[in-house]
């Protein structure tokens, strides 16, 4: 299978709608693990399509709590065999204790006994901005514009978007993954790396589900707005509603859902 | 929000095709965190949708080559809080040592400097049946058969749902989660802890795209054919033709795509 720029491509057999059997060529996502590293020290692994690791390092550690400012970061550097590392500033030290969820296997167990929302949250602080607004116009806009920037999805219908917006639908940064996480990982990732936090004028859309944990991701960036074009979770919806962040679902124009914080819109009219 | 069987409801507000806004009544699927533990030793966090909990944790430990046999395992009890906990058969020790993926925080790192492949996955024996196949027309009835069971979905659009079918179409154990690696976990686990593995002569059909997970997950359980409604990834790609796995994507009756192994269909005419 030959590989280039997130698409791998080879030959398949196919049935066609008319029941006939042909040879065909066939284009599919890469699908690649990553192991994230700080120093010498192994983080995580990931599974996701090549691209942008660098980014997506950046995001994950600050959406996980172990780095929450910039400046902590002093170089990302990738390497052969699916590795990036990330070296700390000098006398920074990482906040390792808050990656509970994937330092499973030992002895301090930080889950057990808490009650489950606790368990997994990272305890960023709720959105403050209670003033910001957008049009539906421009939220109807966006799955256009995040579709355009999706070459790969139309050709292989296995891969994610992830796009950070501001609320005129100007400033882009979209990414894809196989990962939906690790899309938004990367979207955030390249925001958090051009020194653009809080991105509390933006918006994140997200081309299938709203999870928890994209709703999280978001909060770790500061976003107040999250849209989703299917369905979230009821945990994603909860955990919206007591960030402060507004959650839309079901991103069909002309048609949307909205979970949380419905004062971020402004409506046509008034209900 | 209220909840039951998987499904939580509430209020949102809805954007209707006409423009005009409602307030409505929305369901939605449940996400909620369960810690695995194995006696004391807390052994992952998953996001799932509560329900068969025995069955995930099951799954979960069997396709992470943490245990093998249904022996090895002596009771499963499941607790408030999201909490399940497996206990071993007496003189069992769990073989930890294989789960790199999420005991990442460790000095003694199974991942750092190998190839990509090899780091993540569990060495489960190929699959070494060839003689058994499948009809075409049999695979073709099958998404119909997983959706019957799949009530959640419809309503919430929200859910993944797995499927184990005999070649016939007629066994059946199909499970949902708002993971699909959680829905793959629960039908092995159920599998598994019936004693009915290796199941050399059955099919794993997933509702979503087929990732490298999903396809370890069916070799754990000695599954020779797999079925995605959507895309698979190259890695699983890769994967199932090294495994001796008939992969098949895009199963979107009458087309679907083969990417290898497809001397297990029997074709309707030789090409």
């Amino acid at each position: 299978m030959k590989e280039q720029h997130g698409i791998g491509s080879g030959s398949i057999l196919r049935r066609k709608e008319s029941g006939a059997l042909e040879y065909a060529h066939d284009d599919l996502t890469i699908e690649e693990p990553l192991a994230i590293r700080i120093g010498r020290k192994a983080v995580a692994t990931t599974l996701r399509t090549p691209g942008q690791d660098d980014e997506l390092a950046a995001g994950f550690l600050l959406s996980e709590a172990i780095v929450r400012h910039r400046g902590e970061i002093a170089k990302i550097s990738t390497h052969r065999d699916n590795i990036v590392i990330v070296d700390l500033a000098a006398g920074v030290k990482a906040k390792l204790g808050s990656a509970r969820r994937f330092g499973t296997i030992s002895s301090s167990c930080g889950i057990c006994g808490k009650t489950s929302i606790e368990a997994i949250r990272q305890n960023f602080p709720a959105v403050r901005s209670t003033t910001i607004r957008i049009e539906i116009k421009t939220l109807l806009a966006l799955p256009d514009l995040l579709r355009k920037h999706q070459g790969d999805f139309a050709r292989t219908g296995g891969i994610h978007a992830a796009g950070i917006f501001d609320l005129y639908g100007e400033r882009q940064i979209v990414r894809e993954d196989i990962g939906r996480h690790n899309a938004v990982d990367k979207a955030i990732g390249r925001a958090f790396l051009d020194g653009l936090l809080p991105l509390d004028q933006h918006l994140l859309l997200v081309s299938g589900r709203a999870s928890f944990e994209i709703v999280q991701k978001a909060l770790a960036a500061g976003v107040p707005i999250i849209a989703a074009v299917s369905a979230p979770s009821t945990l994603a919806v909860n955990f919206a509603r007591e960030s402060n962040q507004t959650l839309i679902g079901f991103l069909r124009p002309p048609s949307f859902n909205i979970y949380s914080h419905i004062e971020r819109l402004i409506l046509e009219r008034e209900l």
